[in-house]
């Protein structure tokens, strides 16, 4: 372990976050919130100062192998939380402990599920903070430190796998750091071009932005109590586009720059996210149309809810507790299968389905013709053993996580669906689930058991299992163990 | 296709049934029913005649390609199912086509589910019949057949695996006929053995032939409406006991039987099996322990719970749908996890789960000793990786089949537990669910086309989605495909 480099980073991540908070202080002067003002520029000046220092001493021996990049991942999404909860315990907006750390890391693993039992008594500055942290856990804040800090050789690329989400990770370009740079500058082109767009249909420029802020890292903090229910259709129409324009693997944005276009739309992964979406649209149009008759309300109300869960970004329009079992029994689907791999979306994500299912139909084929072996292909290219192999390993250790996490909760004993839904909702980072974790309710009230446990899994799922268990398993720090770890296995 | 065998194999099992239904003939013979005497008598008839005459065509060419195993495999249960709710029909204890092929799939198939309002109402002989077919399904007639009917060479291994549960055959002996042997043997004296001690404990001899069946083959047909809930204290506890060891993998018993004791206590699905039973019964016993207060009852009804379920039997003591909400997830996750391999039990098989950690643990070893490649042991043996692929690919094709299920079910609009829990109970070939399908309830209220996903469910359950695939998927029959199909897709 080479743990001053550990410490370079961290400290890295403490001076980017500092400056990061100068936002809500700028939001709070502009709003007159002078005690938020005060206490904002505090925090980030501390930050900020402190990374600085700690900084300034500089590592002989900056490798980073990829046992330190899942380890230097963990600790700085620790990190980020640990200090970005600060000031919701500072302005007493968020005066519990537990509670403070269950938002921050809910924001800053773009799920979106709240404790806040009413989010419109927030101020101001703290409103889009919280909205703020979505959109640097979006596209992921040690990406966007490789594409600022120039590091040697491989370690780049460990922290680039580490953080991205996604069973494989394809570079952009020939470098690391140009890779970053590309994925961040589509990232905030793309958030700048919502925040346009919502202001030109007439949304404040506040709501557009932290609106914009929570769509792009498909986050999913509201700003009202019911969410988006009371905002104009035609935002609501904007939002959801601007949902699954986000939901989508990022590559194919680099592919459209890179004038590709045929490349960008021969992904698998994009047709089969499309695919599902159409799919779930078409059903739940068809189950929900008897509950107010109106075509066109059906139909908005189901392309934002499909959109809102695929993405796992957790804004909602309507109450969909209220929906028929078979809508809802998607939408549970929906948490689950996720977005596209290289989003910002969570879930499982669908290229992960797609190589089950191819796994699945070669071996339905191999019981045909015991003496043709295909290879499991994605987009034209055959697919790495080692990719496939990590992939069915993901899905058992999340079923492990989930079950021991929904186990933990039903203690409380809630209802089954309360149980079952408030885990889905975080590990998959969503937001809301159904029945006392609906849209239209919050998880506050929850034991501190239970949050810590969906604050678990909330990390879990951002940064997707991996990670995480090399950080809490103790043979990571024994010497023994190899330092030099080549291969990729998310 | 070798197709005339398939006929030759189709009537020796009409034979096989004929003969069977001699038993609630001579029940109904015992009780004066002289109605059903005539109707059970005729279809015994009618059935071994038209099984005798058609067996006379006896193909010159026997062999039996897994791909045929699997075929008919399917066939053979579809046939049974088909003859066996005749006398249901006839005898209008149960007068609708869906209802009767339900019950009777749900027999065979050691389900449990009914769709029976009142249960007591059915005369001795149908409810023998009913119990016996969880008997008959329990082993698998064909597993009886290839005991009883020489067959050439490899083509008996070929039915074995096709219809044994688990994701790997093992033969007991050189010979597959000795091993079906020795399997109907150990099942027949388990089963006399269990009919023995609950005469002896005081039940009436004709529950405890019910019983017995429904034990052994790990079905849950009661023949009370309570199930076992109204039986005195120490017949539960029997039946508890006797639920446990069906659940386990029979080979152990036939290594007990062999006299190698220590290669049969080394097993680590029976460990496995044992481990999760203990744990299951002291959280659910913590759990519930203030629902009565009592300490023995609340012991008795967990330990008859978990082994009712983990078993996938289905009878039940207690009303578990009032249980607490953790008590009830356990038992949700039972219901997945399931008995042995190799037992009479349904559900996904300890051993698939075993596997699939064991993949897991290995994965993350990988990870930090990349250059140590470490074989998959199971009881001190590598694994074949065929195996393992087949466990991974069993589990992508049961979420497929589950998912869509539910789906269909919850067309209907009932909620999320309902649907859930009805699509697992008879895909693992449990019984009864929760909620409008929990253990005081009954699958009837159901509409026709549910009714239909759950009969797939419960015979895909049964014949471990394989032999169900082959059977439904076009290419089977195309003459292109290879015929020999040396390897085991389990």
């Amino acid at each position: 372990m080479n743990f001053r480099m550990h410490l370079y980073i961290l400290a890295k991540v403490m001076l980017i976050e500092g400056i990061l908070m100068l936002i809500p202080t700028v939001c709070a002067l502009f709003y007159g919130e002078t005690d938020k003002l005060i206490i904002y520029l505090s925090c980030s000046a501390v930050s900020a100062l402190l990374g600085l220092v700690i900084s300034k001493i500089k590592p002989k021996n900056t490798n980073i192998y990829l046992k330190d990049g899942c380890v230097v991942t963990a600790e700085s999404w620790l990190l980020l939380s640990l200090i970005g909860c600060v000031p919701f315990l500072i302005t007493g907006e968020i005066p519990r402990f537990t509670n403070a750390v269950f938002e921050t890391v809910s924001g800053f693993t773009t799920t979106g599920s709240s404790i806040l039992t009413d989010v419109e008594a927030l101020s101001h500055a703290s409103l889009i903070w919280r909205s703020l942290t979505h959109w640097i856990g979006g596209m992921g804040v040690l990406v966007f430190l490789l594409a600022v800090v120039p590091m040697s050789g491989g370690s780049n690329m460990n922290l680039l796998i580490a953080e991205s989400p996604g069973p494989s990770v394809g570079k952009l370009r020939p470098k690391v750091r140009s890779t970053a740079k590309a994925l961040y500058l589509i990232y905030l082109g793309l958030t700048l071009l919502e925040i346009l767009v919502l202001v030109i249909a007439g949304m404040p420029v506040f709501d557009s932005l932290c609106s914009a802020f929570g769509t792009a890292g498909t986050g999913g903090f509201g700003i009202r109590n019911d969410s988006f229910a009371s905002y104009a259709p035609h935002i609501q129409w904007i939002v959801a586009v601007f949902m699954i324009v986000f939901g989508v693997n990022f590559n194919f944005y680099y592919l459209i720059l890179a004038r590709q276009p045929g490349k960008a739309f021969r992904m698998e992964e994009i047709r089969g996210y499309l695919l599902v979406i159409l799919a779930a649209v078409a059903v739940i149009c068809v189950n929900t149309f008897s509950i107010t008759g109106e075509l066109w309300s059906t139909l908005r109300n189901s392309v934002f809810q499909v959109a809102t869960i695929i993405t796992t970004t957790g804004f909602a329009s309507t109450d969909f507790d209220t929906w028929p079992t078979l809508s809802k029994l998607i939408l549970v689907s929906l948490m689950f299968i996720g977005a596209c791999a290289g989003s910002t979306g969570g879930g499982i994500k669908i290229s992960r389905f797609q190589i089950r299912l191819k796994t699945l139909t070669r071996e339905i084929d191999r019981y045909l013709h015991p003496r043709t072996v295909k290879k499991i292909q994605m987009d034209g290219k055959p697919l790495d053993a080692e990719v496939i192999r990590s992939v069915t390993v993901y899905f058992m250790a999340f079923l492990l996580l989930f079950s021991a996490s929904v186990a933990i909760v039903s203690i409380e004993g809630y209802d089954l669906v309360t149980s079952f839904t408030s885990v889905a909702a975080t590990i998959n980072n969503i937001g809301p689930g159904l029945a006392m974790v609906g849209p239209t309710q919050n998880f506050a009230f929850l034991s501190d058991l239970s949050k810590w446990v969906l604050i678990v899994d909330m990390l879990a799922g951002r940064l997707e299992l991996f990670p995480l268990i090399i950080f809490l398993y103790p043979g990571t720090y024994r010497n023994s163990y190899q330092n030099k770890l080549p291969r990729i296995i998310r």
